[in-house]
């Protein structure tokens, strides 16, 4: 194939792969390629443009560290990250929604009915339900990995006045099921957009901001692992995350309740409230293995 | 668009771009995601799958600097800097060929039939031709940019015992349009394989090398700038160059000359030589702007 074509470079392409090469690489490999071909030919391709396109891969490699994962916000603003998690979300349990960048591993356990609030001066905020199979059956020994902003719209990573574990909590459920904890209502908050990944949401007419949620990562023996957000049906983003996690069923109405109402229950809760509070009410479907 | 599902994102994401932004930006980046999507819906992309490609392109950042630039690798050996490259050549040119990552600005001149071999023990090598508009008229004052590799196969970047513009050199055409000069003939050589990229083509059963080459960027007054290269027709690797580089039109005969034939010319050969040697005729044909 010597005289390589701009109409039979695609093929050409195709013909270096290795005949022994493992079968899934190859089918990921050519379609990635064909789909990268169509792009370049569908707009006409430009030097400056491919020029544009590697100095800013360059630019997000300088800003990526340990910490910081801008190839990861970018699939994220692309809606990548959110349709791999759609690919492979089932109808019967919870739809999943993105991890995002700010989980850490190591949460300390947080007893159900703990209180997450810390000494945060905002309106209490209580979560609870139950985390069950698809029949609806409560599942014994699941366990929640919770984290969300503070009333800053920091996450603990982000802001050196929280500890490492501020707003973040585990928690194992009992023989009902049951979750509950007492924190603040999380806020929205934008995704970091000062790096190259910034530059094209502003180049886009695009803004930075997510809609408020909490995040859980539910495990338990014998089902799938649920990665997944509560968003409040009064977030001014919800229609318009710009990293694509809203799904239906993740959007719940966190209820005003008035003063002296908060629940006596079965378990000990330990944010005990005097004044009016929210309350959100979601319960985590999942899929069994 | 509160729900987003794997069926609607592309349209979300479309519907989330400005109606104030860059009418060119608006179509690269809806091609762009389109194909991103459809090939994560072709594939079925897992989690597992994404992360792998997370990771290597946060590798490929972390392995690039001001010298090694891993993401024009990556664009090369998937052929998508050789695609951009034809999609803007013309037809009564010169075909243009890949830049490669080697170039190196401020070659020092290089009088017509100047000598780029140094010291260095090889074949000598007679390259010559004629810079000629695609009527055959000879271009007046065309700049030459040459460089190839040492006959060790590195270029002078990659070798500590080579001179910074070691076979580099900068070549200025008279009045018949004329380029010649005295060199060794340039070696196959492999891409650097130490990195990412370097894993993807042994994961893909491909080998890493390109066909021997001599580099050309050819600039003049009232002409579109020419970035190409001249391969010999007997090189091992021409029919699968690993970057994609080789057409048809830059693929010549390396005529082995006898002893004692080496040509008396119009300008002074400084590189004089009495044994067998090769010669290269390639002219150049610049487009008018």
């Amino acid at each position: 194939m010597r005289n390589v074509t701009k109409d039979n470079i695609t093929d050409v392409f195709m013909g270096y792969l290795g005949e022994d090469m493992n079968p899934r690489l190859r089918e990921v490999m050519s379609s990635l390629v064909r789909h990268l071909h169509s792009f370049a030919r569908e707009v006409n391709l430009t030097h400056e443009e491919w020029n544009t396109g590697i100095a800013f891969l360059e630019k997000a490699g300088e800003i990526s560290d340990a910490e910081r994962h801008e190839f990861v916000l970018l699939s994220d603003v692309l809606g990548l990250s959110s349709l791999v998690d759609m690919l492979h979300s089932t109808p019967e349990g919870t739809s999943s929604s993105v991890l995002g960048p700010f989980h850490i591993t190591g949460s300390p356990p947080l007893a159900i009915g703990g209180d997450m609030r810390k000494d945060f001066d905002a309106p209490v905020l209580l979560a609870q339900g139950i985390v069950k199979d698809p029949s609806g059956k409560p599942i014994k020994g699941a366990t929640l990995d919770l984290w969300q902003t503070a009333p800053n719209g920091l996450y603990s990573s982000q802001d050196p006045d929280q500890d490492t574990y501020s707003f973040h909590g585990l928690q194992t459920t009992g023989a009902d099921g049951r979750y509950a904890f007492t924190s603040v209502k999380p806020v929205e908050y934008t995704v970091p957009s000062d790096g190259p990944v910034g530059d094209i949401l502003r180049a886009c007419g695009r803004h930075p901001w997510r809609p408020s949620h909490l995040h859980f990562i539910v495990e338990a023996e014998g089902y799938r692992p649920l990665v997944t957000e509560v968003f409040p049906e009064d977030d001014p983003y919800l229609d318009r995350d710009t990293v694509f996690g809203v799904r239906e069923d993740l959007v719940m109405q966190y209820q005003d309740m008035p003063a002296g109402s908060f629940p006596e229950s079965g378990f000990e809760l330990s944010g005990k409230v005097d004044d009016a509070y929210l309350k959100v009410d979601f319960d985590l479907i999942l899929v069994p293995k």
